[in-house]
């Protein structure tokens, strides 16, 4: 019965600017094993690394974030604007968070969450434990309802199991497939981390086989470059920039090749 | 130690047309509890169900199999297409399937796959155990590189963890979290299940509150209609239906109102 078991660490106290993550970590988790792999909410690792903000205006706070605006769409309950912040992550208002931060303030992503997993990873393995970190954030996705944790940070662990090459029970090779191992372990971790409760950590025990070397690619990794995606552009937004670029073409048809620069 | 358990069905043998997967389960699970969750992979249900089809012509069956096209690309791999299917699923291929399948053949959806978790369910429960079951595919995703395990059906089990009306730690409503953990049960299981080994069902333990009322809704809780889809077109197809109306549009501006019916 080969397989993993979860769980969510306990007593993990609020974490203020300043706090030595690592340490904390390595005080809550002394048990930690080879082959752990440690699921950790980037909302600790923010708090801990300075990236609570007052910010009266939530909306400028995002505005501030943002790299590039991929949709926006308003309704009864505001403004929600998709957008690819620095990280290269696409997301709801990126990644500013003002829940569980006091009034007033704005929660921003960790600056290289990269490296924040890597800072982690490399506490334990000094301590002796050969473990990968995963930092997690909560991504909506198209198409679906809901929302699942995704990996934005990782250290010392694969975020894709890189299948191509392998063969299925037919002989045919698997070329397309490449499991995203890193969100898979943030979205299984979800399940017992909880947003409500005060539980921002998980541990993975059973997956060693995906725990890597300290350089591996982290989450960046994960990260799908704007020129290679079908979705970089909300459909409204799309059809709109044709609209405009047809509409200029149309008058310069009908105009006998004039340009107007009415439009 | 609040947690979880997850490891893959040893024994599940290739499944044929026909075969009566609830009982082939419950010989394969004899050991099965009250709020075990088992993530089946949707490809076995296809088969026992009589799913998979002689098909010369792969893109003849993808298309055969979409109700919207969503997407298309053209690389040097082929064409990809990412298509709405009748499940109201978006995925690339409609979910048509030529890998561990016969060469000559590809495996198509199951035609309910809320109905097919609900079977497997209601033959557990028939034997005494409570679970849940999650059927499950392989999507890609925009924005990120790799594929997740999703649910495309389920029974017996929450897909949506409604937390809205609930409170974080300084008392503001999560208003706008609505975890999917269907999709996060699929997720926690391709983990073990694997894709190269023939390990299609997994079983999870120790989560027995998303255990829930045999007719809970299924899996189409997970489906986002079009209408509310920000990316309800690829950013391509949306920008040549705008180019087009902006065209016409253009054309008549320019023209004076008269209709140009020549694009």
């Amino acid at each position: 019965m080969a397989g993993y078991s979860v769980w969510a660490v306990e007593g993990i106290p609020e974490i203020v600017d300043g706090e030595d993550l690592p340490a904390l970590l390595l005080a809550a988790i002394p048990d930690a094993e080879d082959g752990d792999i440690l699921v950790v909410s980037s909302k600790i690792v923010s708090k801990a690394e300075g990236r609570m903000i007052a910010a009266a205006d939530r909306e400028q706070a995002i505005t501030d974030e943002t790299v590039r605006v991929v949709a926006t769409r308003r309704s009864s309950v505001g403004r929600t604007r998709i957008v690819e912040n620095r990280l290269g992550i696409v997301q709801a208002a990126a990644g500013v968070d003002s829940s569980n931060v006091p009034e007033g303030h704005v929660l921003l992503l960790p600056v290289d969450p990269d490296g924040s997993a890597r800072r982690i990873a490399a506490a334990f393995r000094e301590r002796g434990a050969r473990v990968g970190v995963v930092v997690t954030d909560t991504l909506g996705r198209p198409w679906r309802t809901g929302q699942t944790d995704a990996a934005i940070g990782a250290a010392g662990v694969q975020v894709l199991a890189d299948l191509r090459g392998t063969h299925d029970a037919h002989g045919r090779r698997l070329d397309v497939t490449l499991p995203a191992v890193g969100d898979e372990l943030a979205a299984a971790a979800d399940l017992v981390k909880g947003k409500a409760a005060s539980l921002p950590v998980a541990v993975v025990r059973g997956l060693g086989h995906l725990v890597a070397e300290l350089d591996a690619p982290g989450a960046r990794l994960l990260v799908r470059a704007a020129e290679q995606d079908m979705f970089r552009l909300g459909s409204d937004e799309a059809y709109d920039e044709g609209y405009h670029d047809g509409f200029d073409a149309g008058v310069r048809e009908a105009g006998g090749g004039d340009r107007d620069d009415e439009t």
